[in-house]
């Protein structure tokens, strides 16, 4: 097993994938934001009533999801067909855990755009509680899944 | 203390910060990749001889300072001054810990923007070397530092 | 008949077409700006002889098409094969038309990119024009026409 | 009185604003969607429920202000200080008003900001509300209030 | 003298320019575009009549100029106050070379801003020619003036 | 013989590729930099040993591959399938030779792509040395060799 993002002269490169075939992929990547639990109250307020803060998080996480490849160096352009972000409000331990869902017909996963999507997603949801609390933490962030492709499906608990 | 990301009627908004001074401002982030052994040992490698991984890593995390605005809906855009990403190797618990340090003149802080660099360098670390495991996993990002602005200065442990 | 760009908990999404055809979709649209008869003159002027409004605002339209998705939250990316803006200058009314034509071979259509095409480069007769008159005003834009994909051909005049 | 984005010969130009003063300036610009009556029933339950179009239109307004420079060739590239999108529904006419309100502190002002975040908050709406309706038609589209700089204040009705 | 863009640990960094003063900068640079004898009759009777090769080209190449730093990647991001590209077509050699002014009130310069315009303004041309002749050459790029700094103005012949 | 990228009123328009097969393309373009002894020696040093200059470089010019489309107005947005950027030390004349290889499945090619990823290679070179040396100059830009497509291969010595 090997990086494959280098040659073999060590060079970073975008791998060549023009010989794969084009096939329907999916990656499923989740993370989570801790919180302070007056932040915590805030947001199950806000979602509830107004300032809607996941809302504001879910739009910037999608849109991530569509800027993965000007971000990740190496990472491929992908015309993704779905992007999708799930909030969870994990209450025993002040969390919002963010699931990104993104499909493609391509020649190559959308791991990296999943990850991307939950990733900015949780930067949002700092960004808009900072100036309550500066002491969040976000983590946990993985791969759940990924189907397609010749490498096989993985499911990672 | 309130979400200053939301006007009286709970809409989001951009923080007018209009009035606010120019003064220099500093944020510390700092985050971490837990590897596999194997990986671990790529990146090792491939700092001393080829491959570099986390060369590529910090310019992207470097390049995404610079991209916040336009990631996190409702960031400022600024001008900033000096983006720097350090990473350390952690050999005991096969981890990466990456740093990104950002200073700027301007009217408000750069915390978003450190915490962009290392969620974007950490992402970039995932993604060259996801070949080899696609179970690594991002975690422990968070504020270390924030100095400058009438907020007053901020260090986390 | 239901706003597709929400799942069934009201959450926004970008709609799922991976199971879609790729099939060849047009989409023509259309929009004015009404001006002052001495930005007209400039136009036309200009056009004829020198500083030419309409040839950087017809740029400026092709290269918003291809901007569509990083614009419109949940606009799917597309890789278009063909942008064109045309424009009409209507001499009764003081006003230029501008129509955009955008063509993908792809699995959803591009009104988002013709529409799109069209505002920037009304956009961009607004700010090459605003030092003469900062009253003129953009409207009338809407689909002119689509054809191919699933849902059937579309004529409105 | 002259096209300013010219020079002598005719050619395009970014205009030099190198000796301007910095000064704070506020543009506000609006502009109507007008809709179904399907669709504007569908906006009103959606912002009172769920689907939130409004939201995700406000969003993607407010990242179209910090994109103006990208779009519009000629306009300044600028630090804004503050942007805001406020939406009236104007139930008599089954119309969607969208106001933007920017702020810099800067050498030039942010007329082409507010425009633009109101062309993209009203093409949103179209995308999210288009798989019911694709007869809607985005109009009105003017500057209504300019401060600040050396051409003096502006008030349009 | 050294690489100034490399801390003492060798690894790349955005040079810290925060304590450094706001002056008002400029850069020139220019470079050429070789091209065949059909191509450069094309250009010059696109430049009178239609098809306005050069006036395209200078639309790319000025808001190039504003893409620096996202292309750079140790670029700092400046609000330009000034871009400019000129034209001269160098008959007897089947030429054509851009000359691109930049300006800002910044803490750094903008010779990378002047590099950049020249180079995707030849670019464009390069584009819009190479259904005729795929052996054009672009070259002689350089800077060719700078002023404004600590480091003090300098003319390249 | 003739410009292709304007239609028969001259004006500028993105070509229509609709109808155009996929077919695997490739491209391969160079270009070099001539840079004094002292810059040649830093270069040389920086890779084997600190201060990675060619290595960043590399990014940059992967990453503007995938640009490109941003970039040069009339050029189609392509999802390359590789892209590879490598680098020559010419000793004898203090040059660096960039070779860019851009491959894609699509409707049109990817010259551009590959001559965009050698020019800012080249520029990020500049730009990262030019605290030694500002009279660096960029040349010999062209394509080498396309392949696939209707038109046929070229090879260009």
């Amino acid at each position: 097993m090997e990086l494959t993002h280098f040659d073999k002269k060590g060079n970073a490169i975008m791998v060549d994938v023009t010989e794969k075939n084009v096939t329907d992929r999916e990656a499923v990547a989740s993370g989570r934001i801790k919180v302070s639990p007056e932040v915590y109250a805030e947001i199950v307020n806000g979602t509830a009533k107004k300032g809607d803060v996941l809302g504001v998080a879910r739009v910037a996480g999608i849109m991530a999801t569509k800027q993965t490849s000007n971000l990740i160096p190496l990472c491929h352009v992908l015309p993704i067909t779905k992007s999708e972000i799930d909030f969870h409000m994990l209450r025993d331990s002040y969390e919002v855990e963010a699931v990104c869902t993104v499909r493609v017909s391509g020649k190559t996963g959308v791991e990296m755009e999943a990850l991307t999507g939950v990733s900015v997603a949780l930067l949002t949801i700092y960004d808009m509680c900072k100036a309550i609390d500066k002491r969040m933490e976000i983590g946990d962030i993985h791969l759940c899944k990924k189907t397609g492709g010749k490498s096989g499906d993985i499911h990672i608990l």
